[in-house]
């Protein structure tokens, strides 16, 4: 059953993207609600079925990078993430950016824009890494209707889509979760303040300080 | 054993559907009961059997929609959900509307219509997503004397029951928690209240601003 | 072992009936005994065995019910379930109103009749629901000197039981916990009191308003 | 490895009775100790081993009766049981009374009388019910030269030991957790205020009272 | 490797001993480390590795007694357990003094000698029990350089160890946790303080008292 | 994918070393982020995958010697820790003093050089254990671009790289976590101060008080 719909935004739903099988793509739409936490000691993570670990590894992941960015406390919240389009054998990013960004629309009340599809894994300090079966993944978002596919930048090399996809869809490549906010939410001045707040994520390389003596010393150094 | 009344109203009695072995339907009545917590901390949900799975997975998503649209905290009760006739076999709605609704009516104290079935899947937004074996489960509601039959907006075009079942069953199709509250909740006061505040709920389309520039960027776009 | 006594009132102990086997009749007594709880979070429940289970649901139908239609907060309490007198492949009955029956006879400290044997299902909202081996527990019952059974009114039309115990035995159809502490618990003021409150328990049927129009409305109806 | 030492009275252990194999009596020392709960929140039963569970199930059960009838809060105590000798398969009294005794004396600090030998279930409304192998247990403990023999009355019937034990150990029988109490703590002034709380324990069979109608009535009773 | 120096005092280090295989004794250096707890509510005990759960035991039992007799409140730490030097199939005391004398040591931050190795069981009562193997541990002590090792004093009656390890290392009875300290930790004020507080360790036996009747007697002796 | 950037300074980004299979060395990348606790009561520490087990090890030893430190209270936190290149067979080191630099690096927000790979086992009381293949995993640094090896001291007698290695990388024996900091964090105040502090880790040897009568006595000394 299609529950899909690229027009328009829409609060807490974004467009997935997972390979199932012999490396098929597949589209996997994500719904996130987030509600004040049912227990008065720490918001839960809700998510059930064979992505539900996946969902939880995101959240873990996106809600310290939140909390530490925004000051927006997710544990006071229950979050629920739910997959509208599932089958055996599907296989999610793991910690997933799509989950990421589905959760931060439902707690921001910002709409995502569904013509967008994405797909990345987050790690713990905000940025994008690779995934696997890109250009099927892209392949499948152009099929369904898609206009945006947003992608790891370090995946871009691996990307070999057929020609009857390349005027169809705009591939984005992304480094960190602010660039992925960046494309999926709709503009407007709750998603610019928010992108804003998000952009000291990253791990920034820093320049070792010059005429430091960097030959490290201990005792009995042999 | 037949726990079966098709006429007037209960507090915290719905008629679910449900289909089991050759995708035969089958009444699948609902009891609920909440009661103050007995935690401190929080609230439970009190479910066993087979069914119980899918029941806490409909008591968490109701409850995040309670609790964000009506500011009800259910997290203030035990929530218990009892299946008065299971059989082997038989297979309930993934986050059952029937379990939501049973639920609303004990919680609220609003007597639900027994001469009306649900059957649907409650999205963690509101939505009432589509569910299989939408015919048999009609048919198994004529069968049992059942008025009304609420299905998913969704499920219609798979509709195709006998002619001898049209006289007899009306079929609602609905989109949200609200519509499915809507019509089976017997009317009064208390009912009008509930609707009203549980309209805001669903997924909205927004309107993509007019004269935008939607041409994304992102450093060393490529 | 028999640990049965057929002869006036004891807090906190009930004879239940379970079947075992090839549906053979069997008594089942029960201690239970409810003590400010450990833990200053919630009490507890505590039966063991391999009926620990249905002594656990029980306790958690009843104790809905409690708190809702007397305000005694069980959850205070750590309720301590016992039977006295198992053997493998009994089964007693699901969410057993006997368990319940002990477990308020302990809480309100009003004896229970030892001449009367129970037998039951209770619902989570109040309702006495049917069972299995009818006949064969109230044979069972008769045999060991048991005057009353108490049995869910719709098992009524199932019991056949021979002539020999018609004599001696005399059956009691109920249909709310109310009606079964009405029989089981031993005269006095306390009783009355109890019993009084829990009246309100059942789920009693509503009449549909006259005069509303209850063609069901929703946008869109096909 | 023999931890027995049957002469004078010692806080906190007690001599168990178990049977093994080709139910041979054996020997079961138990120490108990007590100490300030390390949870804010609720004491815990420490308890390893096979026999770890009868343990556990033999402190709930008294702890609810302590809590009752004496006003000690032993959820403020952490509890501990150790087995001082067992051997594979060694079968201990469920819910022993011997484990409730050595946990009395470790948490009240009353010796326990090293001459005496205890066997029996301790109910859940403290009464002393039946135990198996009590010949067998008895015969062990004369052995190993106990003097008295604590067991259940009910077991009484059971006991046929041979002529050359008769002089050399004293059986006593016993109904209640009081009466154990009094036979296996050292006398002494907190031994009497403590028995002497303890003597409301067990089930006090009520007389009905006279002139009552006892005939019960239930609406529509057939 | 070996991480073994048999010379001085080190704060949370002892040395016990195993035995492995065929009854081979092998020493079992042990680390222990206590901070305060990380959770407010009670501190944990965190020992990794098949030898885990003898240290959990050791914890517990060690730390009712410390409680009992110091004052110090060690459910305010997390205590840190860990085995240096194991091997596939070896064997530790269970419940050992040596995990027992660590922790003790880290927490009062008194050395232990490193020129002494321990083995033994503590009782939940402050007694140390007897162990296996003790010829093989103490000829592996002194194989490793280790001047004194402490054994439980019923296992004095076991040992025969080889005419050439007589004169290299001192064997030395106890018979309570107190008796272990005063022989593990370095000579100082603090030392002197903690085990004078500890002697009140130990199953005491009290004279039974004279002149009192100790023929006890219960309702219906028979 | 590689994720491997050998050049400059990364908070809470380490490269640690593993291995895999017959004994080859491994590049082992950690990614580390600490954000306030989401829970009132205790922080997590989130690791999943294989090598989850010996992430929380590594985080609960370092957590006991940062607290009693440097006061920090890491318990106020959530610890992510992120494998970022793992395949099947890995193993890495058990309580790795990687994760543990990574983790300080986050909370203290401190670069820890890239050009610098790690390995060692980190004790409870902050001593650097040591670890196998230190050889092989030399190597696969140095093939990496990696300049500096951190390596236990007590494995340096085990290291026998080839020559064409000996040029490229230095190795740099350490014996307590204080050296490890001093070795991978970026050269700046916080790390002077922080590396201060931790300086008073590791098992410093007491030489025994001369002149004290070290012949122990114990009551019934034989
Ligand atoms: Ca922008
Ligand atoms: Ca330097
Ligand atoms: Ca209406
Ligand atoms: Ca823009
Ligand atoms: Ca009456
Ligand atoms: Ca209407
Ligand atoms: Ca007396
Ligand atoms: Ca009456
Ligand atoms: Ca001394
Ligand atoms: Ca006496
Ligand atoms: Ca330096
Ligand atoms: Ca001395």
């Amino acid at each position: 059953y299609a529950v899909f719909h690229p027009t328009g935004g829409k609060i807490g739903m974004v467009n997935g993207l997972s390979v199932i099988g012999d490396r098929s793509g597949l589209m996997l739409p994500i719904a996130a609600e987030a509600a004040p936490a049912q227990s008065t000691r720490e918001g839960k993570i809700i998510a059930t079925g064979k992505l539900g670990e996946i969902a939880k590894e995101s959240v873990q992941n996106v809600s310290a990078l939140i909390k530490k960015h925004t000051g927006t406390d997710i544990s006071q919240y229950d979050i629920h993430v739910q997959f509208l389009q599932t089958y055996d054998g599907v296989e999610g990013d793991s910690a997933s950016v799509s989950i990421a960004a589905a959760v931060i629309s439902a707690i921001e009340e910002i709409p995502a824009d569904q013509t967008v599809a994405l797909t990345g894994s987050l790690s713990v300090r905000g940025d994008v890494l690779p995934i696997g079966g890109a250009t099927s993944k892209i392949e499948a978002a152009a099929e369904a209707g898609i206009k945006k596919v947003i992608i790891p930048r370090s995946n871009m090399k691996d990307v070999m889509i057929e020609k009857k996809y390349e005027e169809e869809v705009e591939i984005i490549p992304v480094d960190t979760l602010s660039d992925v906010l960046e494309n999926i939410l709709i503009e407007g001045s709750k998603k610019s303040k928010l992108v804003e707040k998000m952009k000291a994520i990253g791990t920034a390389v820093t320049k070792v300080p010059e005429g430091v003596n960097n030959s490290y010393n201990t005792p009995n150094k042999s």
